[in-house]
């Protein structure tokens, strides 16, 4: 079986989106930066250049790209318009929220619903088979991490100062102290890859 | 002419300290968990084990113990004991601080004090030749971005979540933009060390 694994872009000063998001500013002053490494933002404009980046960058994109699920939030989904329904190649989404959701996202088949994230990631994995689940946002982290849920945590860590916003790892009941250890370090253009197996 | 780098352990969630700081709790809360790499912390009970590391990390510790002078704030120091007027090998100290230091303190000749860290960075480049200047503390990393004299920084991160205590970049007027470039990822025993060169 596949594992479950948190991917995110994060700054230095570990944020994933910058200050004043509003459905016109996604990410935040400065957040499109974040995801440079991936081709986005890349225009001084912040156009949106998608697409696989070369090198390193692209062997990750790669990895994030054949994981055969997606566990996601509110917060990551609706700025990204819902993928339009498809994340990436018809695997499965699981959508984890309390609150209600548009009646549009019915009009998705990829799309599920639900509100706990032990059953969001089993579900999620057992559609994954032997591939991983992608996990993505900040609310999942929190929840994945307190379920004890989550197997790795890949981050790519961009060496800028964003100074508020939307910090990664915030409102974690703790409990108990959350362990990883390095499994991998990779080294982009403009990323750092950090990825790390949960051990508590 | 050495550079003046900062050098921090930084929890994955952006901490140097744990929450609750006390004199009797300098760290915080799992604060001295940061400094297991280098032989601290690393008992159990919490009992301090210094001494150069093996490995990768010995090598990390090599570098900050050739450096020809500190610089370091009100934060750092006191909780240290004022490392007893050495931090290591007589170089000589600059504390960056506003506040009155005690008496105490002009017994140690090593110890300058001052204000402004454009000042204390300059004096202590001077006085360090051609070695690097180590900077510490949070307080010092503020000030010292904000006047555009740290040249690089130093991070160790130690993958664990402290939840809540002291921020390593909190406060720092974002007028500008903070950038930084890899100049080096080397991966020790319980933490990754990350280095990069200010860029703006």
């Amino acid at each position: 079986m596949g594992k479950s694994v948190l991917d995110m872009s994060v700054s230095l000063d570990g944020f994933v989106a910058g200050p004043n998001e509003t459905p016109e500013n996604g990410l935040g002053d400065n957040g499109l930066r974040l995801h440079r490494w991936i081709g986005f933002g890349e225009e001084a404009d912040g156009e949106v250049v998608p697409g696989r980046p070369e090198g390193v960058n692209g062997e990750i994109w790669d990895g994030l790209m054949t994981s055969g699920a997606v566990v996601a939030g509110r917060g990551t989904v609706e700025p990204a318009g819902w993928w339009d329904g498809d994340h990436h190649d018809g695997v499965p989404i699981f959508i984890l929220t309390r609150s209600r959701t548009p009646e549009s996202v019915e009009q998705w088949p990829l799309i599920t619903v639900l509100d706990d994230a032990g059953e969001a990631i089993g579900r999620a994995k057992e559609a994954a088979g032997d591939r991983d689940v992608l996990v993505h946002g900040v609310g999942c982290a929190a929840a994945a991490l307190e379920a004890g849920v989550l197997d790795e945590v890949q981050l790519h860590l961009v060496p800028i100062l964003l100074g508020d916003g939307r910090r990664l790892f915030e409102g974690i009941d703790l409990e108990r102290l959350h362990e990883f250890e390095v499994a991998d370090v990779r080294e982009g253009r403009g990323a750092t890859h950090l990825r790390y197996r949960v051990v508590r």
